[in-house]
């Protein structure tokens, strides 16, 4: 595997869980891949569970980490060829990337939408140079339009939890106090649209995703009539997308919030979310500490899918 | 081992210093109890010798290390139920603890008291968050009420040049520009308590400790005294302890501050001080570094201290 | 080797040149020497290469890596003797130097020039502390007036692409918009001058640099007459060094930038910098991007001149 940032990078879902699940029940079992092996983690935006897992997973492999916060105020890249660099930036990334490259094996990259302009986020531009000049199998720890990691790690948990061959899931918008890009809520559309799942959108008029992404799937704007009868709800929280209001919080409306009453239209069904969740905007108290909430368990599923890709990485160098 | 934060969790005394002088002794030789083990270590505070001897006593142990640093003023953590996070905390120690623990087989925290609410600091409200929620062995690298890691490689480093069976010990409070917490001399107390020393606690009136932790020592508030005589003389400042007074700064008297003179009242005795110190205002710089001064050797048990803790909780995994 | 911070320290270059290219064709090949071995990376500045480069030789060595950044203004250490530490310094030099060496085997360290005082920052008054005190062999991670790892790996690539016994290489001075120390040129010069290569530097009257480091070399002010014929041109920034005038920017004139023009008037030469480099500045992109620019395999070398170093440190312990 070269690159990681789209459901399509993963080939047969079917044989990706079923080595992902493989690999959770023999977590050292492929420590020989790993040796003299490096892994370089570059976060342009912050984070707990990509960093912790990510790195777990790279050492169940055997692998050596090196992890590099890039402080976004103190070292910019400049990515335009022909500027004058007599600014704030230091350093251009046609250097910057090909020197990070030619310390490592493999390149893991955060760097997240920044809302200011919506061609640069959607055409990934800062993930696109990694894969374009670092010479190295890239994978995206969350980019501006996509976070694969999660969805696969959502994917395994869904195949663990499901009762019904076809399970209905449901991806449903909630409300947030921040603008929150939708990485995370493109790549699950991505990925859900891939399985032989029932697969429904819920959210406000005015949050509809790029189709890009959610092709295929079914949209509903009336939240209560697309949980009816769900196996699993995928709570998550999205700025718009649509022109011009990309980036934008259109609603903080509470009555998107998954409660208890809620959860009794589904069909028993599990509650899901990425973290970090804002309790009481996302979801209530009461439902995610209940037995139906699997969030711990599908955030122990980033370990297993991170290790996955970087044990198909390692296989291919 | 399960947890770590006091003297009772370490057992027998004698037992637990013949155990760190081996393990000094021979430091790689259980590198095999870490294979394949992961320890995380939790900063909500900045960190110079815990950071470094807990990494390299883990690494001697042949764990690998995740290291995360918690921004205190990015990343803040909710720790009430119930409450609409709509503010400035993303995540809510719910998730955040049972997920970091999903990734590592122990975890070591670091967080400070703020002297905001006695109780909150008394009550150790973060650390048990970790002992309560994260399903692995928790130990403290300095909580807001105790240090045992220091207090366990100060016992270590007096059993190392004692030169009578029962040295006099002398913990004396000296002046300080800044209110720092009671979690070093609170743990200090309550391992010297554990030992059959003889243990004096000298401090300017109004200083005086819980009494949870210093619970059978002599309070002499004479310093010349309680140096009289002393075998091991530990110098450290705290921040009032007492009511109204809990986290204010109450003396700077300078006249408390461990000099040559105040060292001629002793028996010969060692100069202790758990690092980082305040020259000229704890102590002097001929006293610090003259040979009767075992900071540096006393900083350095932290290594054999840490690698004793995770090395019982390797063992009871 | 006890300590890298100069030229000197390596012994014979053709030696330690075939012994860099032995080490890069077989990087895991001594891995049995860093067994059992840390080695603590101290970073008083921010770093790119460095950090990548200098963790990655030392875990080709298999030793274990720790890295401390000291954030400046949130951890200073005093360095006089006698001062009552009432400020904001928390910590003496005098403990924390030696407290960091008693948990590792090898100490890197980076401590720029701050350009406050000339006699500090030319008597590597931070770097020289940790020399004197860690009681382990230190190495210079970029100091204030040095970086022999950047030089090191600039002789092993000059190696590697000279075309001639004796390949003249200028050293030119290039505009740049904030004032740089001199650690780069004054140590290319130094290891230059300690080779049988024909060596100009050139650079606007006002920037000559300590002739403690250039003694010996041509010093040319006009840049096109250095470039004639030159096989390697290296271009850099730096402030002035000489009196009144240390870390004072006497000139930003664009027509130093190093262009296509100018490198008509080299033998072909071989465009080379330590990276970051501000482009259109120093050099036009066209200049940087062309086949005759080796910045990215000199930057890739700083990989192999740490694990020479740290090689022969690991043998000497």
């Amino acid at each position: 595997m070269k690159k990681f940032t789209s459901v399509k990078d993963i080939g047969d879902l079917k044989k990706a869980v079923n080595e992902a699940l493989e690999v959770k029940a023999n977590r050292f079992g492929y420590k020989h891949l790993g040796s003299n092996r490096t892994l370089l983690m570059v976060f342009f935006n912050s984070s707990l569970r990509t960093r912790l897992s990510t790195q777990k997973a790279a050492m169940n492999l055997g692998m050596n980490v090196i992890v590099l916060d890039v402080n976004q105020g103190a070292w910019k890249l400049e990515t335009e060829r022909g500027v004058i660099m007599d600014g704030d930036k230091a350093e251009h990334m046609l250097e910057a990337i090909p020197v990070m490259g030619s310390y490592c094996d493999v390149i893991g990259v955060r760097s997240f939408a920044r809302f200011e302009n919506k061609n640069a986020d959607y055409n990934e531009e800062i993930l696109n140079q990694f894969i374009n000049y670092s010479q190295r199998p890239v994978f995206s720890m969350e980019a501006a339009t996509g976070h694969p990691l999660q969805s696969f790690a959502d994917l395994i948990t869904i195949e663990e939890y499901k009762e019904t061959t076809k399970p209905k899931v449901v991806l449903t918008w909630a409300p947030h106090p921040r603008a929150l890009p939708q990485a995370v809520p493109n790549s699950f559309a991505e990925w859900m649209n891939a399985t032989d799942y029932e697969f429904i959108i819920t959210h406000p008029e005015g949050y509809e995703l790029d189709s890009k992404f959610t092709n295929g799937a079914t949209i509903e704007y009336d939240q209560n009539k697309a949980l009816e009868g769900a196996d699993f709800v995928y709570a998550k929280n999205w700025a718009a997308y649509t022109d011009p209001n990309y980036g934008k919080i259109l609603s903080t409306d509470r009555s998107w919030t998954i409660n208890s009453d809620k959860m009794k239209l589904t069909n028993n069904g599990r509650f899901m979310h990425c973290l970090p969740v804002r309790r009481n905007m996302i979801v209530t108290d009461d439902v995610i500490e209940s037995d139906r909430s699997i969030v711990i368990p599908e955030a122990a599923n980033r370990e297993i899918s991170a290790q996955v890709v970087l044990k198909r990485m390692l296989e291919s160098l």
